[in-house]
């Protein structure tokens, strides 16, 4: 089992119903409006509601940040490479998914699942050592988007050597090329491919890549971070295909 | 005096010169590749540098992530509205600055300060009480940027009207209104206004604001961070005026 800390993940969770809920945790003397969602939610769903101390809370979670509400369920399912292709074949315009590799923290990651959701991203790819992260911190700062994003472990590049074969270009996002993401068609089926700060893109991504684009930068200024970078990039083609 | 933290900080802070040293100080056992340009900049400018124990430096340090170096040094001088008009005045392109208005954390408003830097704006406007948070936590995430950028104080909106007597646009982001982004001309000389998480742009701003743009989000998905936010709309300034 693991923790959802917060009204605003555990609300996500119900809501999204990738998980299986053991019990959600309340603190005695929350008022009763600020977590009439979540009683519904557990109500319709039959979840057992248990008000405990706020000292069991503090005891069980890992931060402060809990706000009196803590759920008690299964880890949030990866999305498989089959169920990836589901979706894709059920969209109604040309899939885009961000491929990530190298993320530094899991704050970092939850900022990037929430913006990859905002802007109209249709599911994300990660490296499996990311998910070594502590779920609670990428949830946090993912604002729910981790709950309802279909995020896919990838192993090795033949899941995305099959999506290119369902007619999907993996776009690599490089410092030091010509061709700007403004220069690049991201209206068709893509992956934009995103490397680690420290190490950029892996050879093996990159041997594979269909084309690259840059964010062009000021001179002398420092690289963008990570989810900046994606959150530009995801933006454009965003941009790209309300223009369409 | 401040302290400055970790060997990116300290240099980018030597460089911009902005700030007076008092010393640096680093770790017995550093190796000296490593501290090379910093040692070359503090002799140039008659900086003392002391050599002392891990332990000082952890003791001084807000967190473990100095590696080794520390400065103390006057705190980054805020950028005066008056500096601001001269900076303005010698500029060849057409003024784009940012104003951000309740930022929850000094982390975000690192990342933000770093984007800020990396698309091409010229300075930052910041409201007073921002300036209280700690500075180590602000520099770190701005990756040397919060060195050299200028960053303003805002105490009220007169600046923000003495600029628009200047001739510069002061555009506000917001949630709930028609025009996106990608409608709007951000290519002549612009301020734009970002709103804090929870509370979105001051009446005072939205009162004087002489239009308003926001970015399309997917129904049903959560807001964008108040630092991705601005990521997006400085990268699309950034965009249009490439495009001149």
């Amino acid at each position: 089992m693991e923790h959802l800390e917060g009204r605003q993940s555990v609300y996500a969770a119900l809501v999204a119903r990738q998980r299986r809920f053991e019990a959600i945790l309340i603190k005695h003397g929350t008022h009763a409006e600020t977590v009439a969602e979540i009683l519904a939610e557990a109500e319709s769903q039959g979840i057992p509601v248990r008000y405990v101390e706020g000292k069991e809370l503090d005891a069980r979670a890992h931060g402060g940040s809990h706000g009196g509400v803590l759920a008690l369920a299964s880890p949030k399912p990866r999305t498989k490479v089959d169920t990836l292709m589901e979706i894709i074949g059920k969209l109604t315009e040309p899939p885009l998914l961000l491929l990530l590799e190298g993320v530094d923290d899991a704050r970092n990651l939850g900022f990037a699942i929430r913006t990859a959701e905002a802007v109209g991203v249709h599911a994300m790819l990660i490296k499996k050592h990311l998910w070594d992260f502590d779920p609670v911190e990428i949830s946090r700062p993912s604002s729910g988007a981790y709950e309802r994003l279909p995020l896919v472990q990838i192993d090795d590049v033949t899941p995305l050597k099959s999506l290119q074969a369902r007619g999907l270009k993996l776009i690599g996002c490089l410092a030091n090329v010509k061709r700007t993401l403004y220069e690049t068609d991201l209206t068709g089926p893509t992956i934009l491919a995103i490397g680690g700060e420290k190490r950029g893109l892996s050879g093996a991504v990159r041997d594979i890549c269909d084309g690259f684009l840059t964010i062009p930068t000021r001179g002398g200024a420092s690289s963008l971070s990570l989810s900046h970078s994606s959150a530009i990039v995801m933006a454009e083609a965003m941009r790209q295909r309300l223009g369409r």
